[in-house]
């Protein structure tokens, strides 16, 4: 049998992986003594990492491993594979703060690059359950209750101030990754670069008239300083639909590799973004005997109530736990000061409401125009039903992105998207 | 001799710190090779610091050691010894930058806290310079770009994005010392607390109204927030007109020891806020057969002038130095793009402009109503003079950190700073 403590990295196969889980006691017994019995496959290959579900008589177990990687982003740039300790802290944070929201860490390899999940079992991913025209009645609750719980107790209202630092400097050294986000998703998209595609001819005017969109830039590059240099509290970076896994009971949010302290507002416009995305593209996957209406109103109202739900949370949160030095009690103290710190809470809770639209709509946009696209529209093979999905999603993603600032408020958010959708609304 | 290399941290007294200095070769050669000779002397001890001045026949050293510091703040709050490391650190990139506008480090010894500076002779700080009513005509074109400099190359328009997040987690960890910052600065003054003092009675109402102004304390609250959590550049951090020597000549700027990534309207706004406060204060310094006018309109056009040096420095930096991944260039392309480039540049700059603004009234709050006060007001014995210069300050501190956003530019916040000296525009 091989024997893998502390052993230089090797990327994992089946095989390998066997004797590999057999020298981690704890694992072993979970999956049931042994060995021989266990199942082990590969269900998952990104250019980023493999993934592996063991099966065993006793239990199951995820495994993931982050594999070489080096993008081509004119040019060469290699993401360092140490990059799986962000993921593992994150996790550990997330844990600590919204226990049950994402999967358990059963084992950290920092050689090997590998982490060892409990395996979620039967969720599928949201972007999945979509296109399927899935009903989670529990999601807008548990997500807006992980953003809310893990976006408050990793800010400057919550966490003390020397471990927040601590922390802010410990994910800075995962500033590839976050390099690669803020290129692929604030700067590329808007470029006339050979990487990004669209529907076309479709979408050529649109397409054509973003990038000529001075103003639309000038914003997108408010937006990305403000990624780049705004450690509000730890963002999941990345969180779309397809790093939320659902069954019609649970929510459980994966894949934290883009972590750092960034914009509050940031996971909250990436998720609000890609349900947006979900909610366009419906049409494009109803048969036309069948249209999906009611689905449709599901996820506008699903749209409403993850920000409610988030919003009602952090509020909750900072009534209940407020313990970091900012926005400090003292300030706020008497009948007074009570009304003061309610007015402060709504005008904090309106900058990160822009920010997420913002983020919301650079989210769409990129999912469009950029390099890499999203099963929700890629799966409509008519070119001109995909196409006439995409259109309302990126005029209302250049609005939210330009005009934040004018939106009321969520429900007007989606009161425009349908508006747009329905095409009753003059384009842009 | 007692020898240092490697011994653990000592206060230094004149005698040991000549053993000391002729343990270091480079150090001795600068004095003179026969220490005998040295004249070393105390000339300033701080609650965190002893600063020496070595003089031998050859030439002349400073030197500034760290001294263990435990400040009370509503519970004891003790500064790692290991600060130095940090204005070390600053001093490092402020010489990479603005070479000749901060002392050279001729020596550090982490193990001491100590760090041996080239002195500055006859430099004296620009506070004691304004309170002697003492023009410096290179001061505002050699300290704006000391600012245009070190916050332009340090912030996401040059710094690569990976030296960047390496310098910011580095700065993380000083944190105490910025949490002392965050705490003197934006709360403390606006706290009933037994450590704050202001001329009384005179000042009473005022600081009342202060106290009791709840958009205010909102204001200062966000103010704060940003703060802590807005890494755009590398600040001095406390950019006062103690930390910044002069003479008729020469400017240098000294003493970043609570640097660290922060925003760029702090350090501008610290110093104009100071520069405001020398403005505010010259009455009570002029002889009644002598008044000060020209000298309050040499300030008046200094406070201005400053401002412009460091816009236009940090704009033609963006022009001639842009290698950050921020505001990329490949979005601003052609003519319509280098149209849309300076729309960016002039909303960038009017941000830091009114963060400016609003730290700089924080700053005049917390030298008038907080624990620690500054010569400038200090030395004017009779109260009710001193009052009256105090109170147009505060006035248009309050005013500042409100309505920065209303404000047109600087020539206007100096023609109400005249206005509210003059008595002439009705109190807030």
């Amino acid at each position: 049998m091989l024997v893998y403590g502390a052993m230089a990295y090797r990327e994992m196969t089946e095989n390998r992986l066997g004797s590999y889980l057999a020298t981690l006691p704890d694992i072993a017994a979970r999956l049931g003594s042994r060995p021989q019995l266990w199942q082990i496959r590969k269900i998952a290959t990104s250019e980023l990492s493999a993934v592996f579900v063991a099966e065993g008589p006793a239990g199951e177990v995820c495994i993931k491993q982050a594999v070489p990687c080096t993008l081509d982003l004119g040019g060469q740039w290699p993401l360092p594979l140490e990059r799986t300790v962000f993921e593992e802290a994150a996790l550990t944070l997330y844990a600590r703060f919204a226990s049950g929201l994402v999967p358990r860490v059963l084992h950290y390899d920092s050689e090997q690059s590998l982490l060892i999940l409990e395996r979620l079992h039967p969720h599928i991913t949201l972007r999945r359950g979509m296109i399927k025209a899935g009903v989670y009645p529990r999601f807008a609750e548990q997500i807006g209750k992980f953003l809310g719980e893990t976006l408050f107790r990793t800010s400057d209202l919550a966490m003390a101030a020397a471990e927040k630092k601590e922390r802010v400097a410990f994910f800075c050294a995962n500033a590839e990754i976050g390099r690669l986000a803020e290129y692929l998703a604030f700067t590329e998209p808007y470029l006339d670069a050979p990487e990004n595609r669209w529907t076309t001819p479709e979408l050529d005017d649109l397409a054509r008239a973003i990038r000529q969109d001075d103003a639309l830039k000038r914003a997108v590059s408010a937006l990305k300083q403000s990624f780049m240099a705004g450690p509000q509290a730890l963002i999941h970076g990345n969180l779309h639909t397809g790093s939320v896994l659902v069954t019609e009971t649970d929510t459980k949010v994966i894949d934290p590799v883009c972590a750092f302290f960034g914009p509050i507002g940031f996971d909250l416009g990436t998720l609000i973004g890609h349900l947006l995305i979900g909610y366009f593209s419906q049409r494009g996957h109803a048969p036309s005997h069948a249209p999906r209406s009611p689905y449709e109103r599901w996820l506008a109202d699903t749209v409403q109530q993850v920000w409610h739900r988030f919003h009602d949370r952090f509020l909750d949160l900072w009534r209940s736990a407020h313990a970091g030095d900012a926005y400090p009690d003292a300030l706020f103290t008497g009948a007074s000061g009570a009304e003061s710190l309610r007015t402060a809470q709504k005008e904090y809770m309106r900058r990160i409401f822009e920010d997420a639209l913002r983020f919301a709509g650079a989210t769409i946009v990129r999912a469009i125009l950029g390099r890499r696209h999203v099963a929700d529209f890629e799966q409509i093979d008519d070119r001109r039903h995909r196409a006439a999905c995409e259109r309302p999603a990126l005029l209302l993603a250049r609005e939210l992105i330009k005009d934040a600032h004018y939106v009321g408020d969520i429900a007007e958010v989606m009161e425009v998207a349908r508006e747009l959708r329905e095409g009753t609304m003059p384009a842009g």
